[in-house]
């Protein structure tokens, strides 16, 4: 059973504060097992990634064989029904035009004394993404991860995907090539994000990896921050539901169950200011658990971390929400508009009853990479700016040196760096003599 | 002596890249005193702060007085000369300029079918700002870090700067003062940067930790990241100048030797495509280093790392000056608005003589807060957009739910994620009938 709370109970508070902290991914240690995977791929590169590649994925690799060849791709591709083509096609279509949006712009301006101030954004050069194999190998995480960073400029781009006894996915193959992935490789694990962040013989390193993974990747991700830029460590997904009287407890209650089939540290919270709307949707709920799917996941997330919290008004609501930071919002409210004005925090806010969270996942044209367990507080979903960095520009001349070069000067003293004083005044003393 | 090389020699490419693999840090291994400290102050609180705070500051401390009151703040600041007053609030004023520019727009837009999409972007709630104490204490940091925070509308904002013996430097809290900051504790290491990810009885807890500090404080950082945002990890600091014939080699000296006197793993580098400038720099640098207050940092990182690299163009030393990716890039070259346009790495780039690099440190606008360690291939300076998030944002309607529902509901499908298709299907099947 999930749990129910009342926020006007006087425990609430106690109650609400151990939702929050309450920790739903338990991840194995395993980061001595990926030290020794990268420290083995930096020294022997090629030979180590094929050598893990069969013993992990039981798949026989040669230096030549690491990376799929255009024909393989080609055929593979061609097994993609026509209906999931044009879905693929039509997804990545609006995920690259909301994208497009996003890229910033450059500035330069002129002071009074003439010195140029400005930035410049350039993309990064290369840019690996890691793709899970198995079950949740999402084509649709390719697209959101991909295109991206081809919209930012990223000029190469590739991909790494296991393929566990050979088999391989060929919706995730499309996806890559309608994103326009440079270079796919049929490798995955620790090994796979080493050779993507040091490179091989057959490799070339990359300067950013993005992309989900399990505990071991993600340990490797860790490792090798630093040495190349990472997107965030994902954990498990969450919705928060804030609806209010008269929405559809059936359609609530499949978008909650849509983040519950997830995984089994999923967690789906409903707020509402109508009691009955809470038990509607807690009943449709445990109707739909009896035929899903994958009612053995859904069931698990919602009998550990389901939460159902009734509250007076839908300010509360949105007080709540705030200190959740959810990583998907939905307000199934009358006005969302109105109540999306007082969230301050959250990766991805669905506005009203036509906007389920799937929407989102596939087609909206919003990023589906967004921060969890609370990281909304301080951090966005993945963009085009994770593929750009800022280098900033300033051109003094004479006239501004004069102006501003003695508060540097005394600034520079006063931490006791004598140089940086010096070169400040060397300056000023050519143009005074 | 520095690596002197010439890139039309036949061993060049083999020397560089040993150049560019060089290991300037060798941090202690400190994360399991870290992993304890940040253990013991999760548990008792404020008691562990007050107690490592009089084992490694020598200090002793209350609840009460773990923060500045108003009252010391201002008798403390009140001892500041009015000259470094003065240079304080000029550079104040010109690093809030430049960033100010650096809000982001919220966007939003309305598609044929009624769909609304956008983002919105929001400041993180709490920020916390380690400045670290002793010899390194720097004021300028403080308003390289408070600022951006401040422009970004970040409420609540913390220092913890450790006053080792009880010594608090008075233009610390003079630049936190004109920053805006709102809480200043006289706390230090692993221990405050516990302190404010996780909070205290005494001491909120904040949602992003910036600023520099060290391996403690680094390893600090790098164990509370995921519960709170972290800027980046900084190394020792880099220049690179390219210079061209008939530069002053004076001024490029004294450039060179700014970052040099940092840090003895700090690494200046020339690169230039005139011979004689190159042995002039040289012969300037060697004669400095008699003088200089801090020659032997200077000294110890100009003869560990420092680099002359001739080069028979300034395409060459573009294309050098990519690989390295520098924190500090200084074109002293007649033309450097054309040769900026090679440049696609850099974390600040300082165009002509007239720039010094100790400009950008105080009072140039930029921020001096810099991708080091060749990241800037892949990350950007400390900015606004640190400490603010965005938030996606899409609406849809029935219009728009036919048009794209069906495409969602194909790619659920096919990753085998019912729910998610169900949530779509329930509404299309409402909307047909």
């Amino acid at each position: 059973m999930p749990i129910t709370l009342d926020a006007t109970t006087a425990d609430f508070e106690a109650q609400f504060t151990a939702l929050l902290s309450a920790k739903r991914e338990d991840s194995p240690d395993v980061d001595d097992t990926v030290a020794a995977i990268i420290k083995d791929v930096r020294a022997r590169g090629d030979a180590a990634v094929i050598e893990l590649t069969a013993r992990f994925d039981r798949l026989e690799l040669t230096p030549e064989t690491l990376r799929f060849s255009p024909e393989e791709v080609a055929a593979l591709v061609a097994q993609v029904p026509q209906a999931e083509r044009e879905a693929l096609e039509l997804a990545a279509a609006r995920i690259r035009d909301y994208h497009e949006r996003q890229l910033p712009e450059d500035a330069s301006w002129t002071e009074e004394s003439g010195a140029v101030l400005g930035w410049r954004w350039t993309p990064v050069g290369a840019a690996g993404l890691y793709v899970p194999g198995g079950l949740a190998s999402y084509p649709s995480s390719v697209l959101m991860n991909a295109i991206p960073a081809k919209v930012a400029g990223v000029e190469r781009l590739a991909i790494v995907v296991p393929t566990p006894d050979g088999k391989a996915n060929p919706l995730v193959l499309l996806a890559a090539q309608i994103a326009g992935v440079d270079e796919i490789y049929r490798i995955g694990g620790a090994q796979a994000v080493a050779a993507l962040a040091y490179g091989t013989e057959s490799i070339a390193p990359v300067d950013k990896i993005t992309g989900p993974g399990n505990a071991f990747v993600a340990a490797a991700k860790r490792r090798v921050f630093g040495k190349v830029g990472i997107d965030m460590i994902a954990g498990p997904s969450e919705i928060l539901v804030i609806a209010d009287k008269g929405q559809n407890p059936d359609w609530i209650a499949l978008d909650m169950l849509s983040q519950a089939e997830h995984d089994e540290s999923a967690q789906a919270i409903l707020i509402t200011n109508d009691a009955g709307l809470a038990r509607d949707v807690e009943a449709a709920i445990e109707r739909h658990l009896q035929t899903l799917e994958r009612r053995a996941i859904a069931g698990a997330s919602w009998r550990d971390y389901g939460a159902i919290i009734t509250v007076p008004d839908l300010d509360t609501a949105a007080a709540l929400s705030n200190r959740i930071a959810p990583e998907h919002l939905e307000l199934c409210v009358s006005d969302p508009g109105a109540l999306s004005q007082q969230i301050t925090h959250a990766g991805a806010i669905f506005l009203g009853a036509w906007t389920p969270e799937a929407i989102g996942d596939y087609v909206g044209g919003p990023n589906h990479v967004l921060p969890t367990a609370r990281s909304a507080r301080f951090s966005s979903g993945l963009s085009v700016m994770d593929f750009l960095k800022r280098t900033t520009l300033a051109k003094m001349t004479p006239v501004a040196l004069r102006a501003i070069g003695p508060a540097a000067e005394t600034l520079a003293r006063s931490e006791s760096l004598e140089a940086h004083g010096l070169s400040v005044r060397a300056r000023l003393d050519h143009l005074n003599g």
